[in-house]
C-alpha cells in the first residue's frame, strides 16, 4: 500500500469521468492533489474551450455527484502497467470552506510549479472527490 | 486536422469511460486502434481482476452504449498539452463480423508489438466505438 500511496501522490495527471444529464459519460485530464482523505482538482487558468461555469465537469456534477477518477501509468513494458480507479462523490467547494480551499490551493502550487506563475487563482473553483470505492491493478 | 489524425494514430493508450446501471461512471486505460471511421479496443490477455465476461466495460456497454474515449498528452511544459475527447456508441463485435474482427486484430498486432507474443487472442472480445461527437483541445 505504501507504494500505491507514493504512486498516487507523485502522479502528475489523472482522468476524471462525470456523467451528463442524458446519462452520457465525459472525461477530462486533470491535475490533482491527494491527501489520503480526498482528491482535489481545480479549474485553473489553462485555456478552456468554454467559460469555466460552462465546463462539462462542473455542469455534470451539479446533476450527478458520482464520478470516477483514474490514475494510471502506461509503459511499453507491459509488465510495468498499473492503475488505480477511484469512484466517489464530487463536491464543488463553497467559498465558506475557506480553510480547506486554501490548503488545496497551497498543495496544488507545491505539487505543480506551473501553478506558481499565475496559472491558479486563489478563488479557482475546486472539486473535492470523496472516495467511496477504489480498486487497483498492476500487471 | 492532419496533425490530430497523426496524434490519434500514434497515441499508445486511451481512457475509456462507460456508465454502469446505477448511473456511475467507470474508466479504464485501453490500447486501441483508429481507422478514421471508428475506434477499436480488445479485451486482451493482460491479467485482469475478474474474468473477461465480468469486466465492467463489457457489462456496462450492455446496459448503456454511450461511452467516452479520451486520448490526451500530458507534458510538464503545459504549452504542449492536448486532448481529443470522443463520444459515441460502443458495440461488442459479434463473431459474425469476422472480416471486421480480423482486420482489427491485425491492426492491433501491427500497432502493438506486445500483442504479437500471444497477448491478443484471435477470438478476443472487440469493442467498436462509433464516433458521434468529438472535441479537441490544445494549450
Amino acid at each position: 500500500m505504501a507504494s500505491i500511496w507514493i504512486k498516487l501522490k507523485n502522479a502528475r495527471v489523472a482522468r476524471l469521468a462525470t456523467v451528463d444529464p442524458t446519462g452520457r459519460p465525459h472525461i477530462v485530464p486533470v491535475c490533482f492533489v491527494y491527501n489520503r482523505k480526498a482528491f482535489y482538482t481545480a479549474v485553473d487558468q489553462k485555456p478552456k474551450r468554454v467559460p469555466p461555469q460552462k465546463l462539462a465537469r462542473l455542469r455534470n456534477i451539479q446533476y450527478s455527484l458520482q464520478v470516477a477518477l483514474l490514475i494510471d501509468h502506461y509503459d511499453e513494458d507491459w509488465g510495468r502497467l498499473w492503475y488505480v480507479l477511484v469512484r466517489g462523490k464530487a463536491k464543488l467547494l463553497s467559498k465558506s470552506a475557506a480553510k480547506e480551499r486554501s490548503a488545496v490551493i497551497r498543495a496544488l502550487r507545491a505539487k505543480y510549479p506551473q501553478y506558481r506563475a499565475g496559472m491558479l487563482m486563489d478563488d479557482a473553483p475546486i472539486i473535492r472527490i470523496t472516495v467511496e470505492r477504489s480498486s487497483s491493478w498492476h500487471a
